[in-house]
């Protein structure tokens, strides 16, 4: 049975919370990641696929500081611009790093990271309303929030956090991912048996014009539910999502707060009714995973990137299959 | 007989000389330069391609400045890694323009840019002498020079410029590109039919270790050196290089300067030994011509973007082909 594994990293796989993200502190986190993909690559037979998507939010927060500080010697790039930006250089990181590992594994599986871009719909409700959910750039006093909307008063820049002096954030939409514009050159890649790496930050957010012509957008796609579409293109039948915790919780920071082992898409279903998951966190993740499901996927897993290879053997994580 | 077309586009292309590079002058002329190549594409016949590679010198300038000047507060990324942003950056601008403007034309050729590593000798001789040839970020104050080479000891700082305040810049190896690391992926785009843009800006530059792992080093690759990497790659049978002169000149800039209409890779030698080019800018792109003809190319070309067209029609620019 060919298994075709879409991985999609979150961000503290290349750059820890805790860090400021210098090039050799992403090196030294896309290492550790890679050398658990190189493990999965290991046991991998003859027609497995793996195909790599990742989250771009520590990168493009530091490009988009560095962009607006700098304004007065050199212009700030749209953000869609910016978001390719970080294509670039995760992509470059992860693509080299996965290679090394790979050869200290002695395969040779070749690599590639391909510029992606995702269509999203003009008409996405996300680009209607004040309150758009994504939060970009930097934490702002209140002083520097005036500031920034005065330059800029197409912002929208709102409250984001309960506590502390810095509470304003710029926030953008996040529309929902109807295709990636690139998805015959990566199923191609895919087919004839590369590491695909692509859709990275949940791709560049392009709209389409009457004639079908392509425009960047200022807006931030979820890379889970990107993920979900690029696994989708390359028939992957399992997707695997890394993130900080080892296991989904019910009941999430709360007394009786609990792990799930396994749960089914309807389960899944009920639980996000019922708000068991932090919206714009777990909560798309589970979302993708519903909808892989949904299009034909066999199972979905979400754990932490040190369990990967456990997960997969289903020793751990939380897996998430089809009723 | 089949044509397979590779374009090295220069930094005009993308960025004029005399704008500052926001992102809608930038896309502005990407669109000037796609309606062009959709121009190569329509004349093309079942089984002729085209290969796009281009130049980064303003974007990583740019961006270098970026990251300098924001170093208190987020760190300022090593050159490789600036330089896989830029093609990120360019990738998706080239991408998306030409993709637009082929629709513009009823063409569906699908379009690709892919990140790519350019493999150098960790012995090349720019490596181990004091003038690293190749200058980077921006013209320094000497006050600057020395400010910047107190805070980065490692910089190789010169005079770049006999006129002015601003005389001084650092300046980076340009090792020769040996391979395309990803070669294995782009030829197999080609050959699929799709528009590949690879290479950017030279390729990213790394080297091997002694296990064959790869790593970036801080460093430029000339574009069209790397370009013609390229060419070999996918069996490119037309070198189009694109710059700000129609015509390739003979006595650049005295009373006695030529356009050359033609010339055999024999002549172009012999010219380069006279020293008619300036070093680092028409040098290295006569280098390329010469080593693609001698690596079984069919014709070099040089002109500027706008006589794109003409010139493949032999009507102008300077054409070299083999003796």
């Amino acid at each position: 049975m060919v298994k075709r594994i879409l991985v999609a990293l979150g961000g503290n796989a290349i750059k820890k919370a805790d860090e400021k993200g210098s090039s050799a502190e992403q090196f030294r986190n896309c290492y550790a990641t890679c050398k658990l993909l190189a493990q999965i690559v290991k046991t991998m037979k003859k027609g497995d696929r793996l195909i790599i998507t990742h989250g771009n939010g520590p990168q493009i927060g530091n490009l988009m500081i560095q962009q607006e500080e700098v304004k007065h010697l050199v212009p700030a790039q749209t953000m869609d611009v910016v978001g390719a930006m970080t294509q670039g250089q995760i992509g470059y990181m992860l693509q080299q790093t996965l290679m090394n590992c790979l050869r200290e594994e002695g395969i040779d599986t070749p690599v590639c990271a391909v510029i992606s871009q995702t269509l999203v719909d003009k008409e996405d409700p996300e680009f209607f309303h004040e309150a758009a959910t994504k939060p970009v750039g930097n934490f702002l006093t209140e002083e520097e929030a005036v500031m920034l909307k005065k330059r800029n008063p197409e912002y929208v820049i709102r409250k984001v956090k309960p506590a502390g002096e810095r509470i304003w954030r710029r926030t953008v939409p996040s529309p929902h991912p109807v295709a990636n514009v690139e998805e015959a050159a990566i199923r191609r890649l895919v087919d004839a048996g590369f590491i695909v790496i692509a859709s990275g930050g949940g791709g560049i957010p392009v709209i389409q014009d009457e004639h079908g012509r392509y425009k960047g957008v200022e807006a931030v796609v979820d890379k889970d539910l990107a993920g979900e579409r690029l696994a989708e293109v390359c028939n992957a039948n399992v997707f695997l999502i890394l993130t900080d915790m080892e296991k989904v919780k019910l009941n999430f920071g709360k007394p009786n707060e609990q792990d799930v082992d396994k749960m089914t898409d309807t389960e899944a279903k009920k639980y996000l009714e019922e708000e068991h998951f932090i919206l714009g966190s777990m909560e798309p993740k589970i979302k993708a995973c519903i909808q892989f499901l949904e299009s034909g996927g066999e199972k979905a897993i979400i754990t932490s990137p040190d369990k990967t290879v456990e997960a997969l053997e289903g020793k751990t994580g939380t897996l998430i299959y089809r009723n």
